[in-house]
């Protein structure tokens, strides 16, 4: 292609988005090409900033005209390289930053309906505003958007008592690989007229279409919480832990989160901010919460009640409740401070495995042996959410022997390998809530029965023949 | 196709199955031929009953390399004559009972894997022998089968609390249109490996496969209930006093069923075992359950505080509050008997919409007033779950006028016509837990955005290019 092509090509985004909203120098498009680790690069023709649903309709129907990919992006946050174009230098990127409207809101429905640009932290927000709450949280609140979130159905800390992003959602606005919009942004919770569509293009990563709005559940607001820390003998703990929490208080139960020793020193050591007010002495503690919609409600006393009972079982064997709203914060501190503290300890292979959950502690055992048989020096921490069975392993390598993606790359196919072995025997899964994206592609190739991914690549055939709605990602490559 | 061809098919048949698992003669056919309600009727070369997942996958292919149409049937209970054969007689009606075990219970991962012949309560029974929750329940849970539960996206009284159908399902094993077996079974809360291909085959009435096992939610039992009938002022203090309860008592809140007073007095008049402890002095009825999992809790009290300050406040007149199990049953019972009091009471033309939740007073004042601007003397009455935004309208017709559905069909059509123009118009839809099946497809094409009437067609031509699977169902008619 010619330079004079391009530059007809980049009238036409003009014609469309007008000129301020299509950046072509390459200074303008440094931030847009990688993902945020910068372990992802790529090139672009424009990054497009179209204001509404028509314009990004027209954007890809311009697209589909002209044999050019499309790669959307929301608050380019994601894990696996999903947002950043391929270095075939023939994408447009397609920003959604300026479809950011809440369109509408309903405290009586418990609804509402934004467009995809929309800031996660901004929906909490809203939702706030009318008293309810909008649940999904996670790390990148601040910054990733909701787009994003319903593109790589995203999880989270509330996925155990609210359900992960796909559930999150009642209706959705698709702009399809043709330009076509699909209008499925009803509010319904009830809907049993023909095929669910909308249920396509959550977690497929822009490679059917573009979600451009979105109508979301709302809850009541918690008014009463209660958290405790809890040190366990053995990972099992936790299981059955969660098993009689349930049973007595029900969805009572906010969060279940477990971090590994080792986890906590990693924070410990390169957070400064942090303070750990227990021991380091058990290997593994588990942050738990409790919520109530109803005012006045003693949460404490149940919480106390089976953690004193569990302490006499031998379940927990130390136990700290946060005695004030800075306790807590201080509590959830910690679990937050994973990533960083994660990235500072070294290079990072981090995974989002899921499995059942009465596998989940052979799984955890079983990856940290088998990743110290392939890498003996590896730093093997765990966190994650252990009521959904989807704990993060992590094995941290030391950043002067494996300074970037290139060089640690032999070493990190060895130990994805067994920990997707290892899923795929406990009949799990290798993404619970972070995607395919491109740097989990060949795995999901690896792992996945042949008939799903039959299946998978005759739905993306069929809604993306020329397979131009973001090449390159969730599908495995074909041998 | 002459008789010695229908003769060598059904010996195909018979050497999948087993003779006494394909059925031929006329009278052994005739109770599969029809829908319960004696309005659908079909013909077909067989019935047969396969054993298991590979009989089924092997019945499915043989039809396919014969071109015979397959209509799955689970207990035949359904409302849209979605499991009845079309009049070709070309067609194998496919039994599931015979695959009917509970394949795996697990109350740690509060999970069930069962096979689509499962009878709905047989499988809340092995929840409750666990202590677990299998929170579905409709009128025909003791014939309806788990796998239509699942083809139907079915709803009834518990979704309010915990969604419906597509909600409880965590994995499905799905026999393809050519025989080949989707295996999604597994029992994962978060997956985003992918495309959630198991959600085409909820809610698509066995047109594009055959769920043949699923996986599905527990949850913990609930320990305690507290349960009232409010009579209200007039249906919008419905919506007000949802709003209220659940900012109170949140998920605590387990049913909400309204009743129009017409509703209840056909009951009362139709059904001798009833008893109405309550003046008819109201045009609306609700049903308010709330329930909780921890044994001890006081749901009496938060529950009469907040009727105490809806009556001062006039969204609610009276109020029995249920002071034994035996009148909660008794109160249930009324809810319970609206199908059979309203078919007893005449010609019944029922509908299914559901709006969004601040439409609903609109819609059922609408339609109510349309439906007798085209038929004067029809009987128009309600019930549903209204915190859904799923209310059923009734218009019951003078038996001796309308003695079946071909004399009553002109004025059916008309009535449907009001009703759907107006789910339509209030941004609702025609289905909310029904389904399609043959009554609804013409409707459906009425009323459906052509982009997803015409998403939905590629979808099924792709996975049924040659249309064998319950023909006729879901897709309207083309022109």
């Amino acid at each position: 292609m010619t330079t004079h092509t391009a530059d007809a090509l980049v009238e036409g985004l003009v014609a469309i988005c007008r000129a301020p909203y299509v950046l072509t120098a390459e200074a303008d498009l440094a931030s847009y090409l990688e993902d945020w680790r910068g372990r992802y690069h790529g090139r672009a023709i424009a990054v497009v900033k179209p204001a509404d649903t028509a314009e990004v309709a027209a954007v890809v129907r311009f697209c589909a005209d002209h044999g050019l990919a499309v790669v959307p992006q929301g608050g380019n946050t994601g894990m696996c390289g999903a947002a950043t174009p391929d270095s075939s230098g023939q994408s447009v990127v397609l920003r959604l930053d300026r479809l950011n409207r809440v369109r509408a809101i309903s405290p009586l429905a418990n609804s509402i309906t934004v467009e995809a640009g929309c800031i996660l932290q901004t929906i909490q927000q809203a939702a706030e505003g009318v008293d309810r709450l909008f649940p999904l949280s996670l790390g990148a609140e601040g910054s990733c958007q909701i787009g994003g979130n319903i593109a790589t159905n995203a999880g989270g800390t509330a996925v155990l008592r609210y359900g992960n992003m796909r559930e999150l959602v009642l209706g959705l606005e698709v702009v399809l690989p043709d330009g076509t919009v699909l209008d499925r942004l009803h509010r319904l919770r009830k809907n049993s007229s023909g095929y669910d569509l909308k249920q396509l293009f959550i977690g497929a990563e822009g490679t059917l279409g573009i979600v451009t709005a979105a109508s979301l559940k709302l809850f009541p607001r918690p008014r009463v919480s209660a958290l405790a820390m809890v040190a366990l003998p053995e990972i099992e703990a936790a299981l059955t832990l969660l098993e009689r929490l349930r049973g007595q208080v029900g969805d009572r139960l906010a969060s279940l989160e477990a971090m590994s020793r080792g986890q906590i020193e990693v924070i410990a050591e390169h957070v400064p901010d942090v303070s750990i007010p227990f021991a380091l002495d058990a290997p593994w503690f588990l942050l738990i919460e409790l919520t109530d919609t109803l005012a006045g409600t003693d949460l404490r006393t149940p919480l106390e009640e089976a953690l004193g009972a569990a302490f006499e079982e031998g379940l927990v064997v130390d136990a700290v409740l946060a005695e004030s709203e800075a306790q807590a914060h201080a509590l959830w501190k910690i679990r937050h401070s994973v990533s960083e503290g994660s990235k500072r300890a070294g290079y990072v292979v981090s995974h989002d495995s899921a499995v059942p959950l009465e596998n989940q502690a052979l799984f955890a055992r079983n990856t940290e042996r088998r990743i110290l048989e392939e890498v003996p020096d590896a730093r093997v921490v765990m966190h994650g959410h252990i009521g959904d069975g989807n704990i993060h392993v992590l094995a941290i390598l030391d950043a002067a022997r494996f300074p970037d993606a290139a060089a640690a790359a032999p070493v990190v196919a060895r130990i994805n390998a067994v920990v997707d072995d290892e899923t795929t025997a406990l009949g799990g899964v290798i993404s619970a809530e972070h995607g395919i994206g491109i740097s989990n592609r060949g795995r999901l190739g690896r792992v996945s029965d042949p008939v799903d991914l039959a299946l998978m690549r005759r739905i993306k055939d069929l809604l993306d023949p020329a397979g131009l709605m973001n090449p390159g990602k969730v599908l495995p490559p074909t041998a």
